[in-house]
């Protein structure tokens, strides 16, 4: 039998917190023999929860952590002075080699930090990039970075191709997966500084099947497999891919109950309808990860429910399996 | 009787052209007496389809042009040497006071370097943003700029958002619009360099309404009247605005007809959904004017119909008839 996968879970982290992490990392340890979850926070809300349900003992601990960082709070700040926060001993662990992966539903920001402070960047690698994938007419694709560098330079971006390729590869196991930068043309001059002095690093660029710009009209379809840009556009990518869809959605249930027959019309169309809106529904299918850190660290939504949490460990299953910090630390071009 | 405004019509750009360019100026012309239309293009090509039509023949000039300024050019290139194009011909209407505006569904990237150096600035005004409309939950809001200024400087986007007040107040009839910067975050200390500077500069502007960062993910709700950021990612709004919404519409209609109690019930739903639909179908809400010129430039949607270049060449009437040019003239900051 293969070693186990050693996932810490911040059972205090989320709107949904400790109840549906809880259940969601108990869900994970059922339905995959390879995974132990290490659960931080408060020993009694967890104690509480646990007893809810029935699983295999061996493969579920707990760490008691009297603190929670908060989503408003300063990340900086709440990193370094909440040292017994379910997060920052969650990273710990993960610093430590005692967990291999840590998963959290709490503060973006604070994860960001944490990540990069406390379980640290592999070396080489010059910025960690938060890499979510989203639904497309195709299926997903992967964003990096979308949260956590405004203002990178063109090798960092460089770096998130090539971390994205790895990831979207041996994780989600795209065959030989295309990566495009987000752009407002399609022409190689297009752009503005950023993206002019990294295209043709990206084009010399080995490791990575660089496919050129790509606008964002063209994400939706899924015309690549990465997607590369800088925070800033990437979180208004996939903020306006939320906001978009969820208000299209409402649209279009008030235009379909607008009328008596369009009524009957929804009653009848809308099983088949709530399908095809439910993929295009979350912004975050799974968690997202951020790469090139020394051990994985994953951001799962903050509404995030116990499917989520779930699909979240078991991604830190392929993760780890697949030794992506290995590839990472192999691949990286480091100039 | 008031006097006639004077649109200058390119009758040879965009998709459908000449035909439902020439339809939608003629169209204009019936509307309102109050406008006259200058079209530029192939003398023979504009004869043949004004022949098809009864009107007004005193508010309608041709002036003959047998250059076409394709898409695909260099638009540097092709303002520069193509003198004789229907573009550069009713640009330099403008230029010469012969008319008031000039409508075109020609090459953006044309426009725009031909708005900026043959129209040319109100003087004071650093840079001339391209400024879309396009729907929300509420109605419509203003996006300035969305293609015409890659890694603009904080004291543009001041003028931006000026501008933008002044249009959205005097042309849509938006009354003490609300405006907004494109952020990451609704925190003043989040964002990348270009926004951090420009926030302290925004909330300083009298003449504007400032109500502080907009998140991507609250713009498809109409959050803010008019939302200022840089062309590179103004430009990303719109283009995923235009590809999510087509996108999600050709799911929800592949959804509905999945099963067969579901093609029922889209049948009786279609109509009235439809209407909702429409209204989240294009990007730009008749035509985008070129803020800051000296007279007014309007670029409309490549691909637009005969119903947006009447739209587009009745918005240059209110435009002309509200002395746009003079407002921004005297209100803009400009240091």
């Amino acid at each position: 039998m293969s070693e186990l996968v050693r996932v810490a879970v911040d059972a205090m982290g989320g709107d949904n917190a400790p109840g549906e992490i809880i259940k969601g990392a108990i869900e994970a340890v059922c339905e995959s023999k390879e995974v132990c979850v290490i659960l931080t926070g408060r020993q009694e809300a967890m104690d509480a929860e646990l007893a809810k349900y029935t699983y295999d003992k061996e493969r579920v601990e707990t760490v008691d952590c009297p603190e929670v960082i908060e989503t408003a709070e300063p990340p900086v700040a709440a990193i370094r002075t909440k040292k017994h926060s379910s997060m920052v001993a969650g990273m710990n662990l993960v610093r430590h080699g005692e967990a291999d992966a840590f998963v959290s539903a709490g503060s973006s920001g604070a994860i960001l930090v944490g990540g990069q402070s406390i379980v640290g960047r592999i070396k080489g690698v010059h910025r960690a990039p938060l890499a979510p994938l989203f639904p497309t007419e195709k299926g997903i694709s992967l964003l990096v970075d979308s949260g956590a560098n405004v203002d990178p330079r063109p090798n960092h971006l460089v770096q998130f191709a090539q971390m994205g390729s790895i990831y979207m590869e041996y994780v989600i196991g795209v065959k030989n997966p295309t990566v495009a930068i987000l752009n407002i043309g399609a022409e190689e001059e297009k752009g503005n500084a950023l993206v002019k002095e990294t295209f043709p690093l990206l084009k010399e660029c080995r490791d990575i099947n660089f496919i050129g710009s790509i606008e964002a009209r063209d994400i939706p379809y899924g015309a690549a497999d990465v997607i590369v840009t800088d925070a800033f556009s990437g979180n208004i990518v996939l903020k306006l891919y939320e906001g978009l869809a969820a208000v299209l959605i409402s649209e279009i249930k008030k235009g379909m109950t607008s009328t008596f027959r369009s009524k009957i019309g929804a009653a009848l169309a809308l099983p088949a309808l709530k399908e095809t809106l439910k993929s295009f529904d979350a912004t975050e299918y799974g968690g997202a990860p951020l790469l090139g850190c020394q051990g994985l660290v994953v951001k799962t939504h903050g509404s995030a429910k116990a499917v989520e949490v779930k699909n979240s460990v078991i991604q830190c299953l392929t993760f780890t399996q697949q030794h992506i910090s290995d590839r990472i630390r192999e691949h990286i071009c480091t100039d």
